[in-house]
């Protein structure tokens, strides 16, 4: 039955493997103390019988703020992810190896990306969301972040929901986040111009020296974010990457020009509170004609070679710049992760799990 | 120079013309002694030099909800629709009938709907939103609603905002008003499932057994707007047509189904509070990946010849009706104005100015 490819790996082989475990459905703002890193041991194969799955070794492990929905305990099906299991590892995006594989689609030595979990080996069975990597020749942790979801997420989320023009203005919120700088960057290949905020002075400082954006602000020395937007975009806002959702939404949407479009990727200062913040200027989607549309990446990964062929290119021209926070070590991971809510990270946060 | 086509009309002729004047600017709950009518009199000629203008006689006017925003004071541009002019006639749509023409375009005696005055008599110089009159086998107050701008709106903000498909389920608040009434109707004539929400008994039996409705609800007998929409949409929502923003949506978000669409026309709950009610489940914009979109009819004017041909047959054949309610006289004007935002109104709100 099994169209097992393994065969570097005896089936006796018992090793060591670290996982980081969700201890509890979270509720506000999350702690590392919600997660806990054990060390177990795992067989390194298959399960007997296994006709679609592979085995992989985590290389490189994905911190996104979505993450955060999944540690809040809801019923099956009540949002579009569902929650994480308690007691089990945290589940998100990564690079791994293939160790062994029963899915004719992949074999081992395969270098791919997709959903894994927060440990040292996986068993992944919904191998569905798992890439091939065929392009090894950038970094292979791009492919948790420019080259992988969060890449798709901006890709998708700028040329498919955003429909931008050549002369547009365009704004972006977390904007040196993993999504935001691609955002910034795709902007100004456009011929867009394009201003984001961020929350130091730092994240400020890549945005206008390393991504090139033509304006940024830290939104947390602006006590009047509607008179910061006036500032940076006197004549309004053709289009609002939100990533942020709540005060800083409320002060794009008076700001925005006639026939504007939002894409909502995400509202990551939404996601801890017990209720999130009131947005009242919905009015100006009417008096200003403004769509606005949430999206998904699932929905666009058909667009995926496309995708590469564009952004590959690029990064190799250097047209594409990108800048990650790695940390290393699954012991790190909770940090990275509650980090992400803080602000902490400077760029795309990934794990370093291990090299090879 | 002036093109002039009067002659049934002496140029010494002076009438009697009341007019509906906005004694001031607004703020809050608007009342009927922020208007006054008054009795002049005016020369039922065109000024002299006059090169494209029209003298009309008002004979139904409009009230619909937008006239809130221009009762409020605004910098000029601050909206997409000016402040009224205090101590001037209001401003709105009507039904009028030609008197003296300086504009090519029309003759006297021609029947006409667009921008006119709260007054009998008018010279319209913004000629360029008249529509001329061609069909008249139809109540010509038909021209302020379901012939006019009220029903335009239903048209483009249902099937070109909404793109709804056969089986889809649709929900539309305020829906007894000039526009919802329509929308109900459009979306049954599109094989969709539909239900709307008014404010008394009369209302929902008219959803219901007037317009055919799929199920309607009193949503002031609700003490939990969730709990009514999941009763009437246990599978979701594809389609909202917004008439009302605050509360209501928010219990729609998260009732949305996946890639629904939410047809911003208005939000009339909204129109009389100092500030607007904060809207929280914004973040159901991803959840669901719906798309939300403010639009404004004259965008879509260039469609009126189309939609003609849709609706004018709908209604000689009887698949779409339309209720009004129609109040008589001038002096009537400012009540039945005021009456829209307590919901006074059932059906559409009209106002006889004169029979011919």
């Amino acid at each position: 039955m099994a169209a097992s490819t393994g065969g570097g790996v005896g089936a006796e082989d018992v090793v060591r493997n670290k996982q980081v475990i969700l201890r509890d459905y979270v509720s506000g703002f999350p702690k590392e103390s919600d997660m806990q890193v054990t060390t177990g041991t795992t067989k390194l194969k298959l399960p007997e019988g296994s006709t679609a799955g592979v085995l992989v070794k985590n290389l490189y492990l994905s911190c996104d703020p979505y993450m955060r929905n999944r540690m809040t305990k809801r019923d099956p099906g009540a949002s579009y992810i569902d929650s994480f299991n308690a007691g089990s590892p945290i589940a998100g995006f990564g690079v791994a190896k293939v160790l062994e594989s029963a899915n004719p689609k992949f074999k081992q030595g395969d270098l791919v990306w997709g959903r894994t979990a927060w440990e040292e080996y996986s068993t992944i069975t919904a191998t569905d969301s798992l890439f091939k990597i065929h392009n090894t020749d950038v970094p292979l942790s791009y492919y948790t972040g420019i080259l992988g979801m969060p890449g798709m997420t901006a890709y998708a989320g700028f040329y498919e929901v955003c429909s931008p023009k050549k002369g547009e203005t365009v704004y972006v919120s977390a904007a040196s986040g993993a999504v935001g700088q691609l955002v910034g960057q795709f902007a100004k290949l456009s011929g867009c111009y394009v201003v984001g905020s961020a929350g130091t002075k730092e994240k400020v400082d890549l945005l206008k020296k390393k991504f090139g954006f033509d304006g940024a602000f830290n939104y947390k020395e602006e006590p009047d974010l509607d008179a910061a937007l006036k500032r940076f975009f006197p004549e309004g806002i053709d289009i609002y990457f939100e990533n942020v959702g709540g005060k800083m939404l409320d002060a794009v949407l008076p700001n925005m020009r006639v026939h504007g479009r939002i894409a909502v990727c995400g509202m990551i200062s939404q996601y801890n509170l017990e209720q999130p913040e009131g947005v009242h200027n919905l009015m100006y989607l009417v008096i200003k004609q403004v769509r606005m549309e949430g999206f998904l990446v699932f929905d666009y990964y058909h667009l995926y070679g496309k995708f590469l062929e564009m952004v590959l290119p690029a990064i190799k021209e250097g047209k594409i710049t990108y800048v990650e926070d790695v940390v290393e070590g699954l012991e790190s991971a909770p940090a990275a992760l509650i980090g992400l809510f803080a602000g902490r990270n400077v760029g795309k946060q990934v794990v370093l799990v291990s090299r090879e």
